[in-house]
């Protein structure tokens, strides 16, 4: 019990630290004008887990690092998390008008804003990875510019955008004939691209700012597969049983738009033992590199029992 | 003449190059799902002049450097440019159906897909730059973190992302009220922003990834903040004076839509006189640092003297 009591306090106290530095990271008139500033910030304001940006700083804790070094990636990671849920709510996706309980972004700002607001988050989280931490020390150079390799592959085509294209083409014939259902395997590659391929990034780019060595970034890198697994498994065994309320959006669409869930495909309770088993794999991966006892193992148990 | 002719030939060559760069830069299939591939491919290889990484290629060459240093920088500044073409033109921005005298993405692949192949492009970009060229020298790594920041800064909220909000701001108000029109500051403005910003980041990158010196990054940097203005200008005059064929999308259009356009504000005769003031400068600005030989000048009045 301690543990948990614990663990609410790390993450409460982890994400005012990344609320912070979000504001602080967000362009503002006169850099940028008022109309995309407001976009973005509208957005990244909303609330949220801060999953992505808690895992960046939590693994370079874990391999022993001091975290402000994570911290922009941490940003950046959050933005690019936040540029997706901007595009994938508009009405030529998954046309979704609440978003963590508030309207999302194409419904009060319009379509054309919200494209460019979530374009431009994307763009500055880059711009973010480049610029900080400031330093012309040969060595955090280097790990900058591997971290936004890491990043820019886990959030493009072959990982978080490669993804929602599989999702969209999944629900979506151009001719209006119903497409071909996903498979288990297909669908295992689809979450591993549209979810996992973020978080994977998130732990691997805290890692790898702190000066993680190659096997402590490579543990991580599995465990936080992992994760993302569990992630999507328990998002989908929400959908079905959580409130709309409780979710801050819309329960039980996924299942509705004839989306391939887990519950669907193995049933609710065989779904959560994945999920446990996930965890499982995690704890076994980062014990083999001796960080049972980072805060990764308590973080993974986290997004296991999550109910929201 | 001879230079013209010579110039003629330069530019097809770097063409040539450059597109195919462009094909082996592209993610394809299984990285990532065919349908994302396919549609980022169909906007790159649409043709296009190639402006931006001719402009990057000329700058490495012109600071004395190896040209194929600042080819992965030039590839990503035209991927970023083809991105931003596909976002405009969906419904939701400029709603254009016609692109380089071929169908637009979205009118092909749907609106989904094309919100998902510029995210790609876009975010395709930045891992071209960390990766290539692959290099461990400290100085080649250093280059490429500050060109992904010179990149990211001029693609952003604070260049071209915050050029297209103003735009948009400009002909849309979403209650259905008319828009107060911009002053030509406002233009001018929106223009640095939207067309100016990636002209003078793929400038610079070239410069940067080549050694260039802090004075010729400089004052390349402001020579092509000329040639953005005066690529605008010739833009807003071809719009009127072009037929829709020879420029390969719908001409008039801007004048129709209502947009703020120089010939609108200063007459046709004016605005051209305006668009050679420009070479003028940018030809004394790189003369101070002894780059008047360059094909960068050449390339200005490329630019001035375009039909299409």
């Amino acid at each position: 019990m301690t543990a948990i009591i614990d663990l609410g306090h790390y993450l409460d106290e982890r994400r005012s630290e990344i609320d912070a530095a979000l504001v602080a990271a967000l362009p503002r008139p006169p850099l940028c004008p008022a109309n995309v500033a407001d976009a973005m910030r509208y957005s990244v304001t909303a609330g949220g887990k801060r999953l992505r940006p808690i895992l960046c700083l939590a693994s370079a804790e874990a391999v022993g690092g001091d975290r402000r070094a994570a911290m922009p990636a941490a940003c950046a990671l959050e933005f690019i998390h936040t540029y997706s849920l901007i595009h994938d709510d508009l009405p030529a996706m998954d046309n979704d008008t609440l978003r963590r309980g508030q309207p999302t972004l194409h419904v009060v700002a319009g379509e054309g804003m919200a494209i460019l607001a979530g374009d431009g988050l994307l763009t500055e989280a880059f711009a973010l990875m480049a610029r900080e931490p400031a330093s012309v020390d040969a060595a955090v150079v280097a790990r900058k510019l591997r971290v936004i390799a890491i990043v820019a592959s886990g959030a493009g085509a072959a990982g978080m955008v490669g993804g929602q294209a599989i999702d969209l083409a999944s629900v979506t014939h151009r001719n209006g004939s119903m497409p071909a259902p996903l498979g288990a395997d297909d669908v295992r590659d689809m979450h591993a691209r549209k979810t996992g391929a973020l978080i994977r990034a998130s732990a691997c780019a805290g890692a790898v700012m702190s000066g993680g060595t190659d096997a402590q970034v490579d543990a991580i890198d599995r465990a936080a597969s992992e994760f993302g697994l569990a992630f999507q498994i328990v998002d989908d065994v929400l959908d079905v049983e959580g409130a709309s309320a409780e979710l801050g959006k819309t329960a039980g669409k996924d299942v509705a738009a004839g989306k391939p869930t887990y519950p669907a495909l193995y049933g609710l309770e065989r779904s959560k033992q994945m999920a446990r088993a996930c965890l499982e794999r995690a704890t076994e991966i980062l014990s083999s590199v001796s960080l049972a006892d980072s805060r990764l193992v308590q973080i993974g148990g986290w997004i296991v029992n999550r109910t929201r």
